[in-house]
């Protein structure tokens, strides 16, 4: 084994992957097209991704994750007030969101496509983030912070409602005047759903 | 003038207008186009709408309408309940879209690439749908079943908490099994946050 392929881990191959993805749209990214960018032989790409549809999930899985480890450490301060933990939890998300598709639109977009194309690991994202979102809500209900019969199900409720604030398809909307005052507008009042 | 440019009433140009977009699409819809379709000149389609643009524009305001005007009824049923008005209110927007979209799709994708043209129009409807509610919203406090410092405001909110019901971004979210548990869940969490 040479001394490339032996450094050659999943996740410079996914670096690799995201870069040809960023240059070259989301028709690109094949085994072959990142092989070639890594200047390696197809045959140790395999090694890690046996197949183009495994290598477009795993980078998807990445670019999500990346936002869900950042908001994970706010979901695990338990020693804040359960309302503060929500709001920046959920400011976090929208942050996080907004400059991922104003800070380089072309990638953002690319992933649109590829998390379109990989609903099960979108799914398995929402989970992760909900799961995120009942831990706070049952903090809150333990402390007597707030009210909620089934706190999974008030985490998806919360999830959704707050959809224009982190789903792709309102990107459009982020840049707009006044959207952090419709953010706010909108915590305020499920946050009053929240208390007892 | 022929009995037939007699009765080229706009309200014809436009169902017309519709069917050329059904047939044939967004590229489509043209003065021309639709007037060939009606069988007259364009020149009697000119005389009701003076470019493409403004045929286009109408044929969405009429589209939109239909919608606000169907929900205006609910809007307006004053001897009601203010929570039951609120979430028949919703639950007729959220029926009214999605029936359009599962039973004609290609029309209603035909209409997304519309509105994305017909910015001003679609701002207007939006305007007239959060009018409706803030009505709901007033009468809701002067009964003293919700508190609302500013209840405009207060229906802007509850209209963005509810985009993924209603903005045909979500469309392909509509027709999967438990939309309506997680609709119901939303509007229950938002009830909540109003009551006094």
């Amino acid at each position: 084994m040479s001394p490339t392929t032996e450094t050659l881990t999943a996740e410079r191959i996914l670096e690799a992957t995201e870069e040809v993805l960023r240059r070259h749209g989301p028709a690109k990214a094949t085994v072959v097209d990142v092989a070639r960018a890594l200047g390696v032989s197809h045959g140790s790409v395999y090694r890690h991704f046996r197949t183009k549809a495994a290598l477009r999930e795993a980078v998807t899985k990445r670019w999500l994750d990346r936002t869900s480890q950042a908001l994970s450490g706010i979901a695990a301060e338990e020693g804040r007030g359960p309302e503060a933990r929500l709001r920046d939890w959920f400011q976090g998300l929208f942050d996080a969101k907004r400059r991922k598709a104003g800070h380089d639109p072309e990638l953002f977009a690319t992933y649109s496509v590829l998390t379109d194309e990989n609903g099960e690991v979108v799914g398995e994202h929402i989970d992760d983030l909900t799961a995120q979102l009942t831990r706070i809500v049952e903090a809150g209900v333990a402390a007597g912070a707030f009210t909620a019969a089934d706190p999974a199900a008030t985490a998806r409720a919360l999830f959704h409602a707050t959809g224009r604030f982190h789903d792709p398809c309102h990107a459009r909307e982020w840049e707009r005047p006044g959207v952090q005052d419709e953010f706010d507008a909108v915590l305020d009042l499920l946050l009053r759903g929240l208390r007892p």
